[in-house]
């Protein structure tokens, strides 16, 4: 696990986003801009890829591919091609490797889950029941494979399939960290390393491997990656406590529900009083949860800082992020990716 | 899909059958006492591999594999090498890889079919519910793909992660008939074909691949393990009706509480009369199922001849199978293979 040098960063957070951005709030426009007809083939290629006879398959992966994902992590790898100067074509079939893992994972946390929505529409269990997603989630993983054969490099193979094993290690530690207010911030920081960070790192590292460019390279893609995904599991975190999101009309409170111990639960807990640690162990170990408990649970976190604290952590490791992109000679890539990793922490969704 | 030439097979299951094991019941021994010490190996690997910080991983994975299975896919795997005259030492981790992927699809099946039994033994789901088996075969699935990773054979990649997605298609296909007495035979043996025998001919054909023999040889395996395959699932589809099982103590009728549409069935329905194609479409398809319907359906299975029907097609696949292993040399490795084809149709479990 990184940890956040925030007095190297910190000036690069500022670089990053006053140099570049000049006051704007950062974006993942200029990103989508860049990378817009390869994208496209990505999203080309995705659609063709999950075809199958079987008829179910393409109408229930289309249904999640169609959810309105932002596509950031096929977006890291194009976008960490071309940083590394890749001017080939592999990027597009990789790209969509890297969707359909990310893919088949959504489609089996919603099962464990049993989550009823995603991003505002109905989960396939909701539609389907929980059958079809789950061996819909594997055969969109073995595309994902069949993809990355068809490329031909083993090393990114070892890179993906590595990063597969670690996604669910990370699952299943989840599972056990769950309804356990005890659990640590270590790990708490574990899960999101694992179950997001890892291909966050994965699929920005393999732009470097396309490119063959140097270990150097490589590595400061992975940590670039890997700072952001954290990043990007904390703001997500934090969302859904958010009673700014709550007004906007946008679903949260389902980590709650679940039982899911995040950084902003573990600060509540942390700085509670007698009756606030009371009231999460009933609500998070005991699952007894009732009307008003929800208004209650942010508002604890937010008057215990637990918004605050999330947000400023996740921040650190944006910092980190973009400070690891230093090594790379400044130009529209590098400025669409610092963009994009400050977007992860000042976004409202 | 290989339709079986009784003809030109006979010849050979006779052969096989007389020449070979001199009137005794065809037995899976000889090929297990052959690689006795590589199976050792093969296990080792396994045990080794499935290892995870998170412990519920082990834990859970170490349940289905000491679960007693007969490791069938990874014997051919191999003896199908040495059959080809391998003499490396790649053969255990590409059999152990064989066996995650079928381990991981054993998982997910008995959380999508809700068993709680398998080989007698409370089911992975039964003990843990349905969450951890979810996330646990995705890890044995990401497991197996690093392991031919390492191995380093884009060939024995390819194969194995085309197997994984056919193997998924045919579980989706599944669901889809399931339910439904007017599913074609086709349709049946389109959904044993991908769930079953796919998996069965890649794990032969890398037999192959690593001994870099030509690729007639190499089509011969997938012949062999595909048509072994299909004649296997065909006699684990009859001894789900089989009332010699039901008196040996042994779980029977799975099938017919999930409403599978299997041969038996398909039988017993082309062949019965009004009445009794009501009680099917009761009992299948409405899933309204009563005390004394299963004893009802093993009766009716019986009767209607579903019983010696589907055992007849097991054995005509089972000969196609043998006598796809004419072009290769008679030998110890030959004979064994032989013996297990005839076993998993003369077999009782």
């Amino acid at each position: 696990m990184d940890t956040p040098n925030r007095q190297e960063n910190s000036g690069a957070l500022v670089a990053g986003v006053d140099g570049v951005h000049a006051g704007r709030k950062p974006s993942l426009d200029p990103l989508c801009r860049l990378l817009s007809s390869e994208l496209e083939r990505v999203n080309q290629l995705i659609v063709q890829r999950m075809q199958s006879p079987v008829a179910l398959i393409p109408e229930l992966a289309g249904h999640i591919v169609a959810g309105g994902g932002k596509r950031l992590r096929p977006m890291l790898t194009l976008g960490c091609a071309r940083l590394c100067g890749y001017r080939g074509g592999r990027h597009i079939a990789l790209a969509a490797a890297v969707e359909f893992i990310h893919t088949a994972t959504l489609l089996h946390d919603d099962v464990v889950d049993a989550s009823n929505l995603r991003r505002g529409r109905d989960t396939a269990n909701a539609v389907w029941g929980n059958k079809p997603p789950i061996l819909v989630g594997d055969f969109l993983f073995s595309r994902s494979f069949e993809l990355m054969v068809a490329d031909g490099s083993l090393r990114v193979l070892e890179i993906l399939s590595r990063a597969s094993s670690v996604i669910a290690e990370g699952e299943v530690l989840q599972l056990m960290t769950a309804n356990d207010t005890r659990t640590s911030e270590a790990a708490y920081l574990a899960v999101i390393q694992a179950k997001t960070a890892e291909l966050f790192a994965a699929a920005s590292r393999i732009g470097a491997v396309m490119a063959e460019r140097p270990q150097e390279e490589e590595e400061a893609l992975d940590r670039f990656g890997r700072n952001l995904g954290i990043a990007f599991q904390l703001v997500d975190d934090m969302l859904d406590f958010s009673s700014h999101q709550s007004e906007l009309g946008k679903s949260i409170g389902n980590d709650f529900r679940d039982g899911k111990v995040t950084l902003p639960v573990l600060v509540a807990f942390a700085r509670g009083d007698k009756g606030e640690r009371a009231f999460w162990r009933r609500t998070i170990e005991e699952q007894d949860q009732r009307a008003g408990d929800l208004q209650q649970a942010i508002h604890l976190v937010e008057q215990r800082g637990g918004i605050a604290e999330t947000l400023s952590r996740a921040r650190s490791y944006a910092a980190t992020a973009i400070g690891a992109l230093s090594i790379f000679r400044d130009g529209s890539e590098r400025r669409a990716l610092i963009d994009a990793a400050g977007f992860a922490t000042e976004r409202g969704f």
